[in-house]
């Protein structure tokens, strides 16, 4: 399956935050949204980075209470952002998230960012074609035996 | 797949936080091991809640900053458990998620809890399965045309 159609499929809603959000604005969006990560956009629309609840537990595990409240997305978000595009397939996707360990991935199109795709996405997208795949089978095991 | 053979599988180092531990704390762990959330038990070793990188997203979203030194694990965790059993399979372990809309599990046995079990391990394990009966059934298939 290509990365557009998962697009198209999942209706997923694109939350994003600018650079200079607050951890407590990122917090509030990840958490309204119920999801883990997502793009940090300039205000041109132009994305710098890619913030995740991981990144935002790394904070908090490093820096003095007091100081949380002058740190901004753009000081913890991952700016080695990889990302792919629609007519990518899901399994250069995996590839992709494998190599460089991330769980998520940005969705390019023309300059823009158009989604995210989760590793979980990625799994329950594979784990449905094999499952398909394993009743198309047993269908044909079954109609040869009955030749 | 039966969870106690996952478990035996996957060699988790079990981690697990204090009631009292800080947010900090909590924090530290999670970050620390690369896990999503982990059990709270007592010093005597019962199990009182389960804490994940979700409710730590969630308290730093709702909770000023000059109050989060106050709060502990305790304070935000979740109490009603859901748990599962070595003995339990992973089909049941996913059901139990899906009802309760937890993404990780404490696995119990003799009272102690002896792992964590994430909807990431299940959708892993179910994919590995799939395929490998994909692989079986393409070879049945084979077999039979060159019968």
């Amino acid at each position: 399956m290509k990365i557009g159609e998962f697009l198209e499929r999942s209706r997923q809603r694109l939350v994003t935050c600018q650079p200079e959000a607050t951890l407590n604005a990122v917090a509030k969006l990840l958490y309204q949204h119920s999801i883990g990560a997502m793009p940090v956009c300039e205000l041109s629309g132009r994305m710098v980075g890619v913030i995740s609840e991981r990144d935002l537990v790394r904070a908090f595990a490093r820096t003095d209470l007091n100081e949380l409240q002058f740190i901004h997305a753009a000081d913890i978000m991952t700016k080695q952002v990889v990302t792919c595009g629609p007519d990518d397939s899901i399994k250069t996707a995996q590839q992709l998230m494998k190599a460089h360990h991330f769980r998520h991935l940005p969705i390019i199109a023309d300059g823009k960012v158009r989604g995210m795709l989760s590793l979980r996405d990625i799994m329950a997208l594979r784990l449905e074609e094999s499952e398909s795949e394993v009743n198309v089978l047993r269908d044909v095991v079954v109609a040869t035996r009955h030749q």
